[in-house]
């Protein structure tokens, strides 16, 4: 490597002169800082390979050029994390596609102006990129915002779009490493964007999600529906002033932690509801049932005579006939307490719950650590809440499509959509089994030689097997002892063995070996003609 | 929308004095900062409100407020375009399988150290994140880096490891869009770690890359080969002073872009060799075969004589032998001018290049953009030069595992692997083909109302095919009209159709239309009993 230490000397000389002279021209900060960068970045190369030839202050700074971590908040997935993840990827993916959804993909970094205004107090978590001249970009914080972004773009050709993302996402949060909290998480959205009749794909996605959840096989789970026009005509009927609406509908969103004398509590002391309206409200808001709770609603004069609620209720109605045709009525629990923290939404709301996910029972006077106001759903923690959620969001793509003369949206396009909590169904199924029963690889064969080594014959069968799309491998060994190429088979989980020799390669034979057997008696395998290896393999991993 | 104007009101009222607040304590910049984007977030949302309202200051705000793109050099990529992605990624990754592989994540950010004094030159191209309190991070150059990292980390459980990784990398380079290169843009890297003997990892990671551009459909290509220590030898033997070995070499890898005068021109007038040196290389690396050749260095005894060309021309002995056994020696050329920028080869490299990717030959005296001497090879280009390429690097995870007291890396895992161009082989793919030709869908079955919408009737239907596993869709309105539903049926090449009418449900029967059947005597379907649907449906779908 000397040539490249003298080249790097010559570099790092050069590319000092020229720091030097943009910085006598007073150039720019960010084109200087650009330039010393890559300075260091020579200088730091130089002094590792110094390192490694054996100088002592050198040996110093390439010890201490590395902090061998990965950045706060993310971490690597091995291949056994892997497996898993790509079962659940593939498992989603096929009821999307089943649904008739393809995909697209956005990029990881927008401009900081199109994620600005979206999330609230939690901008503050946005990861911006540095300013190394250019424009302001910061990475994507959830994968809404993007798609509408794209859907005001491109909306004329996607009016009618069942689109699924399932992505990475960054949040610069306080990461809680033990419980699943991430700087970088995935998420797995669906969403039918479209102006359609009332409540069909609202129907589709709550199908989709029980057959999504039902595959993943994570256990039993029921779906908490609500509207958010009914809630709004209940807060309404019940008199609470307009302006005081988010506020007390996020109160109620508590009542899956907290007791209802603490979350009335909220509602009077903190937010200045006087008590006979908060109880009006926690009549309502304690319900919960089926359709039966609907036609007690509708029943209700005070409430019909609102016409928010009204049209809540009417969407609801539509919705449970829906349901019934879509055969997941039993899933469903129409529950008055579901409110969810985003501000966007505009019709049906719903969250998902497992029985291994549902958040402990309240206590009355325990205290919970409220939920945030503006989060889908806090998707970066597993173990608690739900595992999807989502809801139907009319507006969020006008608010990209700029205003027409009147003052309106240049473009509408009405939502529904689902966010499946991939990480949390992650930490639920590798909870479920051992790190060292997880096959990550899917090899099918494993070639192991007796005698000689015989490695150009075993190329030959390896290469005989991939031609006729036989997963197989063997051991990078030009004379491999046996016992090590039993334990490679072995570790990996391989379930077929061909054995070969040289005297049976030369009459024209190999052995197979099922190694899932228990059978004595076939220990070195069964002799089969070599000309007929690739069928009869082919057969066995048909049957696996 | 009044509540959340209300809401916001009180918010940025609050978030006002917040600031405020830390500025007279004289809080840390990052905070205030983080305070004050909060702020300009709420501030904006609620100018956007006011401006859906018709105010016409707030008008004008909102729509200022949104330049509707994506960041410079990135890109949405469409269904269309995902459907080519998904079908070119499955398609690596399968034969990726094949050969025994696991795949891995690592984060789309390191931390900045890591990445330094890699790239040379090119580091002023890593995009950093702002420093927002915390680490200093910077976006992934590329997946080699974070693979070498992920190794020196967990490498005791991975010294035996094929892995594959295809993601997306980060370079703040100049975009041309027009020719595809991006700052945003997929790598797909496929390597072996471990210990082995000579030359069988190395001959497996060829003909795994023969058999994904086989697999890919891309046209006929050639794997160029070459070898580090016999470049070395022959720049030795030649007379090469060992400092300029490095830019010599780099010279030699412009053959295929430059003639042999310009090429000489640039080592004796640019780099200051002798001409009668240059002349000697020229005698070498203008040569290309295949085993000839490589017989015809062997008996070379000026070569012979050089330790590092002896020691590269027995591997190539060996590899010979592999690759015969692995049948695909016929797609190599023997190629003694590829030399390959990045520093880190010390053993066999090569460079995959197909007829559509070629450059255009050589003309004495013609000026061509120079190879940036670093780079992997220029992915973020597509339409000219290699579709893969890769190498040995025995010594880049030692760069990262420290230094023992000896000053010898604590960890040397030898690699050997190649890098697909996916990019390139995407741009192959989509100009072969019509974007209305793509169906991004995998919809198999369409159900379709005769008569008075049939809403439920056309869910019941569809949930009985979705139940099957049948890729089934129906169009979200309550009563559609017939051609509205044909319409959608053939613009999403949907290749059944199940037609319904009261009268025939009333009977058990419904029709199937083959879409893609030009057979007018069966224009409105062929007639079956309701209880058949599924299985004979899952007969038709068999057979596409």
């Amino acid at each position: 490597m000397s040539d490249r230490k003298a080249e790097l000397s010559q570099l790092i000389e050069a590319q000092g002169n020229k720091v030097r002279s943009l910085k006598s021209q007073k150039a720019e900060k960010a084109a200087i800082d650009a330039e010393v960068a890559v300075l260091k970045g020579l200088k730091q190369e130089l002094a590792i390979l110094e390192g490694v030839a054996g100088g002592d202050k050198a040996k110093k700074v390439a010890k201490s050029a590395f902090t061998l971590k990965t950045a706060k908040g993310t971490k690597d997935y091995n291949d056994k994390d892997m497996a898993i993840r790509e079962k659940v990827f593939s498992t989603i993916t096929s009821v999307f596609k089943k649904h008739g959804a393809v995909t697209i993909d956005t990029p990881v970094f927008e401009l900081k102006e199109i994620l600005s205004g979206k999330y609230g107090e939690d901008s503050k978590l946005i990861y911006d990129l540095a300013d190394q001249g250019g424009e302001e970009c910061s990475l994507r914080y959830d994968l809404t915002v993007p798609f509408a972004r794209f859907l005001a773009m491109n909306g004329k050709e996607y009016q009618n779009f069942k689109r699924y993302h399932i992505a990475k996402v960054y949040r610069r949060d306080q990461p809680a490493m033990t419980k699943g909290r991430m700087r970088e998480f995935y998420q797995c959205d669906f969403d039918i964007a479209g102006t359609y009749d009332a409540m069909i794909p609202d129907a589709e996605i709550l199908r989709i999600l029980c057959e999504a959840l039902t595959n993943l096989d994570i256990g039993k789970f029921t779906v908490k529906l609500n509207h958010r026009k009914i809630l709004d005509g209940i807060f309404q009927v019940c008199g609470v002033p307009e302006d005081n609406i988010r506020p007390i509908s996020s109160a109620v969103d508590k009542l899956d932690k907290l007791p209802w004398a603490d979350v009335k509590k909220e509602m009077t002391e903190e937010k200045g509801l006087a008590p006979e309206v908060a109880d009006k409200i926690g009549e309502y808001v304690k319900l919960k049932g089926g359709r039966d709770l609907l036609e007690r609603l509708l029943a209700d004069e005070n409430l019909t005579k609102n016409t928010s609620a009204l049209a809540g209720l009417q969407d609801m109605e539509l919705l449970f006939d829906y349901l019934d045709a879509f055969e997941i009525t039993e899933k469903m629990s129409f529950d008055l307490s579901l409110a969810r923290g985003l501000d966007y939404y505009t019709g049906i709301i719903y969250e998902a719950v497992t029985e291994k996910s549902a958040p402990p029972k309240p206590v009355e006077g325990a205290v919970a650590k409220p939920k945030k106001s503006t989060d889908e759903f806090d998707e970066s923690t597993v173990g608690v809440g739900s595992v999807a959620a989502g809801g139907r969001y009319d507006n969020l793509v006008g608010m990209f499509s700029g205003l027409n003369k009147k003052g309106e949206p240049n473009l509408k396009i009405p939502c529904v959509g689902v966010s499946i909590g991939v990480e949390r169904v992650f930490s639920i199924l590798m909870a479920k089994q051992k790190p060292e029963a997880i096959k990550s690889n899917e090899t099918e064969v494993y070639v192991i030689a007796v005698g000689d080594g015989l490695l150009t014959e075993r190329m030959q069968i390896a290469s005989d097997l991939w031609k006729a799309d036989v997963k197989a491998a063997f051991l990078f060994k030009k004379k491999p002892k046996l016992d090590k190429q039993w334990a490679a088979c072995e570790k990996d989980q391989i379930p077929f063995a061909v054995i070969i020799g040289r005297d049976e390669l030369d009459r024209g034979e190999i052995r197979i070996k099922d190694m899932r057997s228990k059978d004595e008696s076939q220990g070195g395998g069964v002799t089969y003609k070599r000309d007929d290896m690739v069928k009869i393999l082919k057969e066995k991993i048909a049957q696996l």
